[in-house]
């Protein structure tokens, strides 16, 4: 039921390369939006925080539990405790700068999703100090 | 390609009940996993700070365009720059705090979602400062 209104064009091409926790050390990438969506964007400026939902399709959807950060030595815990991309329903939630607003598309970072993730959905970071 | 992992169990019946803006005076509300979903929990524990992100399945995806908060004084915004139900892909996001975790679910609070919303990713919040 969920549709790609978009997808991450990114110098990390592979989950190897991906950082292991959230956007330590991530670079920056480009959100390219599908044309018929360019309205969803009406008055984003540069600067604006969002938090961009991507579809993680390199993810495993039968992982329940996972080491912390791949670190063998921390106790097995649930995904849903984790960031981990494997989980039943493989959502990644990136919070990232708009750099650039391009064409259809925003320079947005930094961002770990790697080249070709599919994005599902935009949102605003709507309180700084309490939300996400 | 989403499945819901659950479902939120809310006093709140209808959309027209609900808060138009995020969490403002939401109740808590009963997160029922399903069973085989119930390891993903795995070293939760009552007081943790999670994301719970949801499809909004009452809302309409053929809007791109909307008055935030619903005020027709405010100029047509980009659904991506509001926290709108209607959107292209209806995921909603939530931040709650578990406070008791009961059989295969968690009461959780506040949130505004009503009552027989789909869950469909439970995550951890990883930075209060910085993070989502």
């Amino acid at each position: 039921m969920v549709q790609p209104i978009g997808s991450i064009q990114s110098r990390i091409k592979n989950r190897k390369d991906a950082p292991t926790f959230y956007s330590e050390n991530a670079p920056n990438a480009f959100l390219q939006l599908k044309p018929k969506y360019r309205d969803g964007l009406d008055q984003v400026e540069v600067g604006d925080d969002i938090i961009i939902i991507t579809w993680l399709h390199r993810a495993r959807r039968d992982v329940l539990r996972v080491h912390p950060r791949g670190d063998a030595s921390r106790p097995l815990t649930g995904v849903f405790l984790t960031r981990s991309p494997d989980r039943p329903n493989p959502l990644g939630l990136h919070r990232a700068k708009v750099l650039e607003i391009r064409g259809n598309g925003l320079s947005v970072g930094p961002i770990e999703a790697i080249d070709g993730t599919p994005v599902v959905d935009i949102k605003p970071v709507v309180d700084h100090a309490h939300d996400f």
